[in-house]
């Protein structure tokens, strides 16, 4: 096989085989890349690309993510930086999302919220639209078919639930993928990570190659 | 009364005759000083001061907050900024707190998120205790006995509840002023704004100043 050695073996495979390859967004966002966050989403890319999709991997932090919607930036119709429009395009465009963050006072990461506020535009994630009925409605305009979100917490999960409300399953699912078009829309949660062992980061990391491959298998 | 031209007179009135006055923070996070959750912040700031109370005003946009949360500064010892220390010891001794800031994604904006994640600290805003069965706990440190919180949308408030469950209402009220033991939370819900008249607005002013002066009375 040394004649594919410098091409990615897996897509011409997946190509051959009748295979669909996904372009597949992946965003981090965790201020330490030692970060078990940064384990989730290093995991989901190496077995989305051993599953023969491209992966666009995004860590926030490493790319120095402005989170501060401008005024300027709000309108439908302004213009924006073309980073900013670059990662538009992107989202727009990709057949799937997979975002790992920690679960800081029960919502993301202010970067990734900035990531939200500024990248998921009207016209790029949603427009408004009219009902048949007169009344307006959210039409999302995101192609992924299916989100995996993974949060990781220091809360248990049981007391996550019952004493806050675990405000990021729906934030995830109805408010922001939900909203944007996205159909399927998974979210783990792992935790406790500040007492975990090697062993259950290990089991974590295995649960999350087959999420991974479960919602965007190779063919 | 042109003896007093130079001085407060209500904090001083309200000295003499016995009321208590508070030590109010008011933060607004929106990137327009012209809009209207900026209206909301210094109606709340003029009628608290009207009240006889001192008001710390945070305009997060105008004082170019860094809402990013560095790796360093999450351990409970670490050593932070001199700016969000004094933020961290002005809101724990505040006496009450107000918010305004506008619906983005279910969420408030980035900016007003890293708030919460660089200045609510451990030690600052909440510790970890141990309850009496053993069980890891929660203690709100906040010396705030009540909050304001203020939210505008362009979402009518029954798509808001009933599309998106309105994750605000809990986000404020349980996972981030309950958390740090603020007892008494009110949020209150304006919109749809982008068609509001100036009566409505002028309307949603006068109960700004009507919520305000309910929950922190002159004595």
């Amino acid at each position: 096989m040394s004649y594919f050695a410098d091409i990615a073996v897996a897509p011409v495979l997946a190509f051959a085989l009748g295979f669909r390859i996904m372009k597949i967004s992946v965003i981090v966002a965790h201020p330490n890349p030692g970060s078990f966050n940064h384990a989730i989403a290093r995991t989901a890319a190496a077995e989305l690309e051993q599953n023969g999709h491209t992966v666009a991997f995004h860590d926030l932090h490493a790319e120095k993510f402005d989170p501060l919607l401008p005024f300027e930036e709000i309108p439908m119709k302004a213009d924006v930086p073309p980073d900013i429009a670059a990662q538009g395009r992107e989202i727009a465009e990709a057949d799937g999302i997979v975002v790992a963050h920690p679960n800081w006072w029960s919502q993301p990461p202010a970067i990734l919220k900035g990531w939200m506020d500024r990248v998921l535009r009207p016209g790029v994630a949603y427009k408004f639209g009219t009902a048949p009925n007169g009344e307006g409605i959210i039409i999302g305009l995101l192609k992924a078919r299916a989100a995996l979100v993974f949060t990781t917490s220091n809360t248990p999960a049981d007391k996550e639930i019952s004493l806050y409300g675990d405000p990021l399953e729906g934030l995830w699912k109805r408010c922001v993928w939900g909203f944007c078009g996205v159909k399927e829309v998974h979210r783990e949660l792992f935790g406790v990570i500040i007492t975990s062992t090697p062993e259950q980061r290990a089991q974590w990391l295995l649960r999350t190659r087959q999420l991974v491959s479960r919602t965007f298998p190779p063919g």
